[in-house]
């Protein structure tokens, strides 16, 4: 006999992250780095905005994590109760699996969507179901609510906009989804790439919290906010799932820095204009260049497009990576034709068309 | 019917800590933190250390933490794979209590000891035993190791030294405790104040991986290395426990600040060996001046004394706050009538000993 850990761990694959700049031994500085949507703008923290924190870092992070909370409630006009700060939104997915999964919910979700719904699933030994997505690419928001209602137990996890197809869902349909789940579902709606999405009929989310308060609405400041390496994101949620999330997460989750860091960027507005705009803009490039090399892609409202190369996008992620240019196979969200490009600088854009030509021309 | 979160949430209480400086709105800088057994030196890292990093900030952390479990790989002189890294080693004990408890499982642990044993098995819904302390405030190795083996299925968790007493184990006598342990039972050996243990017959515990491929060692960089609000600590195990525990943690748990502050910190022979001298002579200073105040202390092999007021020591607590001193009073502990004090710098510590002495003075 020696010591056994549970069994659902059998079940669990390895996170497949997008390659970091790290495992590139040589010239990794001068790699471009489109596989994982950070903010190519860098982040809006400069060294001499940590330097008091610096000087307290020998002491346990402010648990309260006060001065965050106060400005995210003024941000979104809620109630400070409304709010948690996580160590990234990750770690949020994972402290309301522990507070609200069991082995008799069951989580719904899009297949061809972010590995952490899974994840959590399974750290909890709760059923997953996929839904597939409609033949645009995306929720198929009927088949969702028809499905939840159709399981006793369960909590839908929904990204908005979608990771990796970068599609969502307008307000109204939203709604209409909205108002067909059972109260009883935990509704997690994870809006890691919302800021990028520009449609005037795009949702609201805290908008919907009184009159639904089984929603757990995800944020990041990994994306937009360029914060991505401090680990930092957050909950809005009813008072009382906030204070249940509160009760499971470690005490001191956040790092100090982080939660500075967040402070900063929220209200640094010139930052998340520049980011906006050109992304925006960038992407709108892209799409003409894509086309010009007759490639199909998923329109997207977020910070990446989604690329059907018709054939394993095996080779040509290589390919890239040996001209020191990593994006993103799909195979692990299961699209092993496609792969996901982040949008990045002009010129980083720019070098991705010209070697992605290259390779074609190889052919 | 309305969204229900899992029963066992409502077992759990908030977690106690020490007062932040923060929650002092008044001169918050001036206050003497000696509540969380905090480095007084401050953080090893300084302003210029960090500027690359933070060029990467908008970068997620490598995921595979590589530099850092190369350089604690070669000062312990193990292999990579018997390292994990965590968000604190806080986290560490959360994701060993996902891969490992479950509700057969008994936590074991000592009353009067670190309030979060108790929480992984509230978290886990697994029964918690607390075997008191040995009339010296010791843990009673004999009556947990009896339990162990009574008990079916066990989890121990034992903090060398434990806090809040500041008492450690003998080398020999932990090895007795081991060989009784059964081979099926996870022995979570937790050395956040290892490095304080100056006694020369302390237990070394990467020692012991080989012989009992049950142990998980804990160490943290929060106390001896400064850097608390960095967030970060790492275990030590057997191959297959680390690739466990690695298959249930977030991805990115750990961010790229910290795990550099990490590697530098563990580069500062000069800070540590200042830090842990200081410590040793101002326990020494802080002896004589209690015992001259006739106040009963525990002999402390970490960088904390506990003392006993015979009293309930809510008062002086608060006290000892409105002139600008934290420390922790022992009630969440199940010892209302200790405090427990860290050693700070010298005029920390006198300012303390003389705000003490007026306060029974004043009595």
């Amino acid at each position: 006999m020696s010591l056994k850990s549970n069994e659902f761990i059998k079940s669990i694959k390895a996170y497949k992250a997008g390659k970091s700049r790290q495992s590139f031994i040589n010239n990794s500085d001068k790699i471009i780095k489109l596989c994982s949507n950070e903010n190519p703008y860098g982040s809006p923290i400069k060294n001499k905005n940590i330097e008091t924190i610096l000087q307290y870092a020998h002491e346990y992070p402010d648990i309260e994590n006060s001065n965050l909370i106060e400005k995210l409630s003024q941000t979104f006009s809620i109630d400070k109760e409304n709010l948690i700060i996580g160590n990234g939104s990750d770690e949020i997915l994972q402290i309301a699996a522990l507070g609200y999964l069991n082995k008799n919910t069951s989580v719904i979700s899009s297949k061809h969507s972010f590995s952490q719904y899974k994840f959590i699933s399974q750290l909890r030994e709760s059923p997953y179901i996929e839904i597939p997505l409609t033949n645009h690419y995306e929720h198929d928001l009927e088949k969702i609510a028809q499905t939840c209602q159709e399981t006793p137990k369960s909590c839908v996890c929904l990204a908005l906009p979608n990771n990796p197809t970068g599609t969502s869902v307008s307000a109204e349909n939203l709604e209409k989804f909205l108002s067909k789940i059972p109260k009883t579902t935990l509704i997690i709606l994870d809006g890691a790439y919302n800021e990028f999405d520009q449609r005037t009929d795009k949702p609201i989310i805290p908008n919907y919290l009184k009159k639904y308060p089984n929603i757990l609405y995800l944020q990041t400041f990994s994306k937009a906010y360029g914060l991505a390496g401090f680990r930092i994101g957050y909950g809005i949620a009813s008072k009382e799932i906030i204070s249940n999330l509160k009760k499971v997460k470690q005490p001191f989750n956040v790092n100090s820095l982080a939660l500075k860091a967040a402070e900063i960027a929220l209200e640094d507005d010139i930052f998340i204009k520049k980011t906006l705009a050109n992304n925006h803009l960038e992407k709108q490039n892209m799409y003409k260049e894509l086309a010009e090399l007759n490639i199909q892609i998923i329109p997207s409202h977020a910070n990446f497009i989604c690329l059907n190369l018709k054939e394993n996008a095996y080779k040509i992620t290589s390919k890239l990576e040996e001209k020191g240019i990593i994006i993103r196979h799909l195979q692990s969200f299961g699209l092993p034709n496609y792969i996901r490009v982040s949008i990045g600088l002009a010129k980083q854009n720019q070098y991705f068309i010209t070697k992605l030509k290259e390779i074609y021309l190889e052919k």
